[in-house]
């Protein structure tokens, strides 16, 4: 179905700056499976950004990206703490599970964010041939709920885990998105931080396909790529997926689209707030909106500008802005909102 | 590495068709995960071909079709027989034991072919608890070799495996190489020889990626969509494998494309066949030429012209051609060659 | 360690009559892998407790007796709702992410009983892609936290499962000390009310090793021999599984034993609730006591007598008896928890 | 069914020794899952034999020990080579593969036993990630055809296999019949030779359940507890398969045992050998017989004395010794196999 909305960022098509890369890319005899001059090019591009040490493994999507990067550190008798609306653990279909065989210890939270108390409590059992071995805490940023870690608050997540035998993956589908908000540089909330393995998202910041695996930490790096593939994450034509890496890449590109997602999202917050029988849940710093509305409009306005229900006993509603929605959406959305509820 | 050359169909880039078509579908949004415009056409497309009672699954590659079509059919305590030479067997990583615990029973051949005599050796231990149970064969089409199974010779495979309860899988990353040299309908080797799932090549044959599982016996659909989302082959923005999928279709692109790559790998055949110290070991029938070329040579000419060798013991080498070989390529790799030898 | 304690029902030995049993089986040939005589009677032996057409497949121990009961009815995109104190869930090493790939839905509960209302709230997702999808209830008769689910209350989580095309697994590892407590006939609380598949406990009850698998839905047992067979299940000389079933089954020994350790259970109870400082926290239906008593006391009173900790945080301690406690044990121990606690 | 015969030492019962070993095991309390004074005895009486040094794990049976030793050193992009007649290839129902995910390379042998030359054809791709990457080599002592690596021919391949980053498991389900053949130290063909890993036999040899994992290279072991709870391997009251060990191992009886059974099968084959008709097709080292005799006969002798065909094709059987075959069976079985085939 092709209609506007704030379904999801993957609803919206690809950056034109990324048309033109994979055109450049599209024509002529390349190497294969990643010994292209494209890949070359697009590792040496993240290593720009997050230092010469990294490794840089390229897969075909998200859950390709976070099965790939614990699968590096978890065998099947390990345990991988997450906040309960982590998407491994709610969007996945069990992928995790499947091909990891570990047990997913989950914590809740009020707005996906862990912490050290909340990572605490999943902390016991360790040498009991009983219990699962936690391995690594994998947390998101942006989280599931729109909200942001702070440099800070990584730092002393991931170093409390470092000090218990632990180590950290950060789902950044949405990384862009928190660093146009932090306003820091890259390092400050990876590398710096103490992650250890970052899933770098490409799709849902207007790539066509493709996202990134960063090891900051490569002494577990030997076998990835025989994981990828196993994982059937390898791409014959690698030069694809990296050619619209170096697009996004250049000149802060995947930086700028993401705070235009993040901006609209503000504005659609602030406009909506101003609607009687609107309450914004959860504090927006991404490009993404948490609202209560009253159900029996939901419907409706779904059918006019598409959106997906987040909790339905709270009619709670989520809506995604992206790098290419426009400040006539929103306007026509909330317009559309305000008519709807005061109906 | 950027030089012209055999060494695989996924060298090139794409087809120029593909990319406007990509073009087209690159703008404005889609619903994601399959619900969209172009991945309902894409579907519709494949099934004026192969019937309106298949179910099509787009995937990522073809490792991924693979093994999203073995999964339907198999469980861990069950036994896949396919020929030594499968790609499942020799180029995945041992994908399809990680994916399903499946046990590979393989055939030696001397072209990639099974056939009723070869399967038959499998067909034991029905029944007993100690013992892997067959479930389905599958088979390629071209085979790794290059060969091509007519329709008579599937239907044979087809009627013995059904008849022993067995099911039949084809892996047909090179299916349209083998249809446009049967010059037959792509019913002929598919539906009506009886296989029951089919890894469609999408790649190989002018892709920018993306394959298509068809499922002939949709009695073991139900549950596909799962699979395809557990083992990571759920493309969110999948417009854009259905946008190609489409363009490849139209007007019977893909049997044009891989007519042509038959011709040029003919014509590289018979050209080579005539230079002394060539022997092509296997029946030129689809888009791969095989050959014996003297030892000492190989390394000189893969840095001109770039190829795989394929049997290192016996000098034995492999060439590719593809949609966008041309015949000077032809030329002047056969001159190289000959040059090469007469040395 | 060899001292006397309520560490678990594990701790004890074997039943006189199981080891008779066993001497009668210990010589002569006997078929292996469950072809032989002594095997053929246990699974008569039980069809006469459970009903003719139940399937009964001996296994090595409790966590392959859940393993093998759900792997007949899970693939790896199921998920499997539980309770979170469930032995499958804490106390087996996430064998069943491992050998299943599936997802385990947990609920919270006071007395690690489930109930229609805890089970309905992870009943969403059906056919969504990306969610595992709901196929199996696990419960535990008795909880681990030593309470009794009614035929009553059986039934309606089974009417419920059903209705919701859900399958019901019940971990019956101490079922003989649920059926003594309820006084109620075997059937009761398994095929009449619901129940598709049990794990039928025996090392817990007196035996030297060994449990049983019996599907009363039959539908899903075609290949549970395979299952069996690659969960490391199979016993080869199965006349000792089998004998020592036959043992305990006969003359309802099993009840009578489990009827004694529920009577100490009691009295441990009774006597214990008597002593200043002891807070019994679980109502006693089973052979398990659960109380908090005063923290600094805990770890020489386990040097006396040996016992687990249940909830350290909460200084609840776990007394399990079994069918070797004796009346002076009972008095031997709580006349040294008064001596204790009077410190 | 309960008759005598030469199905396999699996069908014998148990030694008297062990049966007095259980008894003495068989009341009081100790606790469980390993921490009891018979499982830490059993591990020094393995350590007096094979090392202080070495890693001692108890499992329930022969496939559970080979898939705990292959788990300590396999990840699922590994492979394991090993012959075609490999117990873990032929018998376990591609329980490697569920568990492991690992591919098999097997290598087709004449009575089982891998070479250097044989095991060299499967080392190539290392390092190509579409391969997967051979880990260990897997070899049987005795084979499964009944023969016996020496000292030198098993350090040979150790050598090469570590020369190669290869590791070395030991399937010595009846490594007792290879060491009393050999009249050499349990060393010899374990330690001093180089094996990594070895799975100890106990059931074929006169025990009623149980096996150990020996690890000699104890640089794998740190997880191998969590490999044997997951892989549903521990026993909870684990003094009952420590007692048996201790038994077999005091005043080497495991060597006695196999000793005798060794001399049986060798008596089998002389006798047999001398009836017209009767073609002895390995060489009878360990207590196994191989041996062509006309087809036609085999249902009936089947039904007097119980034994497997192996090669149906080759009308081959086999027949095994145990530690209870008598020299009576031998003489009956040879008379009726005589008078049978001079009808």
């Amino acid at each position: 179905m092709s209609i506007r909305g704030f379904g999801s960022d993957n609803f919206s098509g690809v950056l034109p700056e990324v048309f033109r890369a994979l055109e450049e890319a599209a024509f002529g005899h390349q190497q294969s499976y990643g010994n292209d001059e494209f890949t070359e090019k697009a590792i040496n591009d993240f290593r720009k950004i997050f230092g010469e040490n990294v490794e840089v493994f390229f897969v075909y999507n998200g859950t390709g990206a976070n099965i790939v990067s614990l699968l590096a550190f978890c065998r099947p008798y390990n345990a991988i703490i997450c906040p309960e609306t982590a998407h491994i653990n709610v969007d996945e279909c069990g992928a995790i599970q499947k091909q990891s065989g570990c047990k997913l210890l989950t914590v809740p939270t009020f707005d996906g964010k862990l912490n050290i108390g909340l990572i605490r409590n999943h902390l016991h059992g360790f040498g009991d041939q009983h219990h699962s071995q936690p391995i690594i805490i994998s947390l998101s940023q942006c989280t599931e709920l729109g909200v942001i870690y702070t440099p800070e608050e990584l730092k002393e997540i991931c170093d409390f885990a470092h000090a218990n035998n632990l180590y950290v993956h950060m789902d950044g589908s949405r990384i862009a998105n928190a660093i146009a908000y932090l306003g820091c540089n890259p390092l400050d909330i990876t590398a710096k931080a103490g992650i250890d393995v970052l899933s770098f998202g490409g799709t849902k910041n207007g790539m066509m396909f493709g996202e990134a695996v960063i090891f900051f930490n490569t002494s577990f790096c030997k076998d990835v790529k025989y994981i990828r593939k196993q994982c059937l994450q390898l791409h014959s034509k690698s030069r694809f997926i990296a050619a619209q890496f170096s697009a996004v890449l250049k000149d802060d590109l995947w930086l700028t689209t993401a705070a235009h997602s993040n901006a609209m999202a503000q504005k659609l917050a602030n406009e909506a707030s101003l609607i009687p029988g609107v309450r914004i849940t959860q504090e927006v710093q991404g490009n993404e909106v948490f609202a209560i509305i009253p159900r029996e409009h939901i419907e409706s306005l779904r059918e006019k500008y598409f959106f997906y229900p987040w909790n339905e006993d709270a009619s709670e509603v989520r809506w995604v802005c992206s790098f290419d929605t426009t400040e006539n959406d929103i306007l026509e959305f909330t317009s559309l909102l305000r008519t709807e509820l005061s109906k």
